[in-house]
């Protein structure tokens, strides 16, 4: 949850008025997202997210996040599209702060999907990567190479200090992808992110596939793999959903059925999406200030599900 | 800003579900209010704001807060209603805490208010004060022995953290009120806390006051001293807007004249309203933790305005 920058009436309505959406009639700042601040915006004319992009988002990815919300949104997927101003630009800057005015979209996130909500999951995602498929490219700055990177800047004994047992943990992992990280699997572009946070539901139907601040390029069968650890587990990633595991990649290859090859690698892709966000989350561990007004997010709850993944990954993503 | 709590999209759909309000269509954790968690909902009807109430507001005083909403709102006061459930309840009970659902009015908060909303503001308190004359009662648990009290449970030593001149300030002006604050004037329902992020705007129209968990039963005169204190300074209570002071009590007035008791009593009210704040932020900053969720407030903001009416008081709310 989040609104990291106070926005005055006046500076909203001024804002409002470089666009051609009516005139401000509410504004509420909304917990939605970490890494950036949102409004809730109304007008005469209709509804509208506002986003202001803090620290973590480079203002030179702008173009292609937003570009990728028009494309999407324009191809039919439930992508909310970016407002654009009276000058055609999709964001503009409030002092040293990038915003932009993005539509809103209904729906509700859902904490505990049942197979209905996740087969539908499932094949938005799948959706998504065939209508995005002629994007242009984004480097995935959350790959492997960041993993490493963010392991190796905690350190150890920094790492220890969450669970002893951490450090192996991260640096076993690092060394099973080192040789076993497959190549050459379909890719394009991927939404990286897409936790039950992320995706809006009306009943069983996907609403809003949302925050692609992550998005970039890399294989399909990989955001498969992000997206099951994220929608598959429960218990703070004790517990394996096997209903929703069959339900989500049904749904996907209902839609967009894998090859061979990217079947044989889910266990290993699975594994990498888990190792994603046990480096993120270590790192923000601990150096997340104490003061934050973030939440930290346990990095345990991620080896949970790397350790269900290279015990039973091969299993349970065997063809059915 | 704050969400205290996490109500999933489930609990939500189940909560709506005992309201004649349509269908949940959204969902969106808001940051405003300091003490309980709200939600915008949408429905297939209409907009409504869902207030969780933390630890902050007592359960007791939930029928005194919500019947005064539905009978201002009733006077078309510019007042969200309660939205009562199917068995006619104003508030539910999600696990061992209460939620109310009320109307969403529309209107940004002013961070710097012009003469033309100052006087909206002041006509809406006084239109306030005579419609709820007739209303319940409810004793100022933030009147004077509060005051006392929270200095004294701060103790000298540790309102010196804060500045070192803050102990005898609190303890000169409170023994100036043991003396000198007045009794017998017009008393009724007041908001007691109407600041500008209390109050929502179209333009210099007064389209809702919310926020009304510290009403209570009080000099009338008192809560205009509290607004004023609370709308006619800036840069940190160091600048006063002698303009927007006259505008609000103009305003006032010209719904609610005062009498000439009313009037001499404004400079002690005013700088009782200091004390209010300066009191219970000094408290809070004393026991907040530091990881809190909610910023802090300083309580110098307010030791500046309560120097400022010992100052000019006599001079400024003398009758022109």
């Amino acid at each position: 949850m989040a609104v990291y920058t106070h926005l005055s009436a006046e500076e909203l309505g001024d804002l409002i008025s470089h666009y051609d959406v009516g005139e401000l009639v509410s504004a509420k700042g909304i917990a939605e997202g970490v890494s950036n601040s949102n409004w809730l915006i109304e007008t005469t004319r209709d509804r509208y997210i506002l986003t202001m992009y803090e620290s973590r988002t480079e203002l030179s990815d702008l173009p292609f996040f937003l570009g990728l919300l028009d494309m999407l949104a324009g191809k039919g997927c439930p992508v909310p599209a970016t407002i654009h101003d009276r000058e055609g630009a999709s964001y503009r800057m409030i002092g040293d702060k990038a915003v932009a005015l993005i539509e809103f979209l209904p729906g509700v996130s859902i904490d505990r999907p049942d197979t209905g909500q996740a087969r539908s999951v499932g094949k938005a995602l799948a959706e998504m990567h065939i209508a995005a498929a002629s994007y242009e490219r984004r480097f995935n700055t959350m790959g492997l190479a960041a993993w490493q990177q963010l392991t190796d800047d905690c350190g150890s004994e920094a790492l220890a200090t969450i669970d002893p047992s951490l450090p192996d943990i991260m640096y076993d992992a690092l060394s099973d992808f080192a040789g076993s990280w497959p190549g050459g699997l379909p890719y394009g572009v991927i939404h990286a992110d897409l936790f039950p946070d992320n995706v809006l539901m009306l009943g069983d139907e996907v609403s809003g596939l949302i925050d692609f601040y992550f998005a970039c390029t890399d294989f399909f069968a990989y955001d498969l793999a992000v997206t099951h650890a994220a929608w598959c587990f429960e218990d703070e990633g004790r517990s394996f959903r096997p209903d929703i595991s069959s339900a989500l990649i049904e749904g996907y290859e209902s839609v967009r059925p894998m090859s061979d090859a990217e079947h044989e690698e889910l266990p290993v892709l699975a594994r990498g999406a888990a190792m994603r966000f046990i480096s993120t989350r270590a790192y923000d561990w601990l150096h997340t200030p104490a003061d934050a007004l973030v939440t930290r997010k346990d990095p345990m709850d991620f080896v949970r599900r790397l350790q269900f993944y290279e015990e039973h990954g091969e299993r349970i993503f065997a063809r059915s």
